[in-house]
């Protein structure tokens, strides 16, 4: 899936509305409903696997899922968390492998493991070295500042200083107020991408304070994890729940 | 987890309830949920992999996620599909490698990749060989005999065969109808072992058949693919939904 059509995405009239899968299944299923493109929750698939999320320990899940996901029919975007290295080169090498893979974006944070923010310098360094080693690919550059620490001010800053180093776009996870919305998006000319908080924003509000991407984060997970143990409890499966052939297909086509 | 434990839970006044989990949040929410053991779907592992179901081409994902699993405070039970070999020693060291891993027991079925079944004699020696292999293990034998083909005489025939060969337990997925689940019952002295089937059977109902075990198979999968779809859509998620912290302590706790 060309490169072009997602950054496209994030220039359209409405935001754009990224669903993010945590296995094969979940894409295609998120596909097949419509989306236009796909990304991935990086809570989603280390919990899948049993591991924490955002402490760095899902390098091979998250490529395994890469590979499964760019046979769909749209483009994927990948939460690489911190890019699982300090190492620019190293960084710089998975950005690589996954554009060769023909994923179409990446997000890249400044969250660290025990919840810490990489300072801003080398964060860029980053941002900087996947940009050089993969130009084609769409870096989301997203700042914690807002949510692990609640310094409005450190978002701002870093908001610029991604901007500055070359990203296609920023994510500021946490933000739902107004005021905090359009700060950010006054601070950069690059598509701003916020997480839907349900109940504290909606699609309509957040698009008329000029956010250009609206992505779900963990939420679609959480939501399937909730239906598999109702169902379990209850005996009864949502309506429209689909089939063993449905699902055989969603594999197969 | 002790194997006698889940032996255990065949022998009760009510049916076990078993639910079928597809990667480790699944198996550890439904073990939070309250229920005594946990399966594995071949549908869901496969389909979140990527790949068609009940083709014999996951046997790594089948094993990771066992080595996940097992780390939760209940019985897991595995499905193994058809063995993922016809060669007796490689089915028997599967089944000896998931012992040693700590699982409970294993489902090893008659249906072969394209739709066809393993002829009774071969299916009977990869059961012994898997009971020599790992005697403690409890092996449920399922039969495809019912709800690939309709033939029930050949169902029970097999149903009987199993039996002689050491299972531990039969599984006929597909059956609904009183009579057919009767005639299963009456056909082995080992527990039964059906498929919920909504809108079909009741828990209550199976109970006062004979069932001794009522597993959800990909249902459970199903449902929370259709929960993530829904959730995309609408930008509402089911009531209850977890959140994040709460999927973090299920992989830490």
């Amino acid at each position: 899936m060309g490169t072009n059509t997602f950054h496209d995405l994030h220039r359209r009239e409405r935001p754009l509305l990224l669903p993010n899968a945590w296995d094969f299944a979940s894409g295609a299923a998120l596909a097949e409903a419509g989306f236009p493109a796909i990304g991935t929750t990086s809570l989603g698939v280390a919990a899948a696997a049993g591991k924490p999320d955002a402490e760095g320990g899902t390098r091979a899940e998250t490529l395994a899922l890469t590979r499964a996901l760019v046979r769909l029919p749209v483009p994927i975007t990948v939460d690489i968390e911190g890019g699982f290295s300090e190492l620019p080169e190293e960084v710089a090498a998975l950005a690589a492998e996954l554009d060769s893979c023909g994923v179409a974006g990446i997000n890249i944070e400044d969250g660290r493991p025990g919840g810490s923010l990489a300072p801003p310098g080398p964060q860029c360094v980053l941002i900087e070295a996947i940009k050089e080693a993969a130009p084609g690919l769409f870096v989301n550059a997203r700042t914690d500042a807002y949510w692990l620490s609640g310094h409005e001010e450190e978002a701002l800053e870093r908001v610029r200083a991604y901007t500055e180093a070359g990203a296609d776009g920023v994510f500021v996870p946490g933000i739902a107020e107004e005021r905090d919305v359009r700060a950010v998006v006054d601070a950069t000319p690059l598509p701003v991408n916020v997480l839907f908080l349900p109940g504290r924003v909606t699609v309509d509000g957040l698009a008329a304070m000029g956010v250009r991407r609206i992505s779900y984060g963990s939420l679609l997970f959480r939501a399937a994890l909730r239906a598999a143990v109702t169902t379990a409890l209850e005996h009864r499966p949502p309506e429209g729940t689909p089939s063993y052939a449905d699902v055989q297909r969603l594999v197969s086509g």
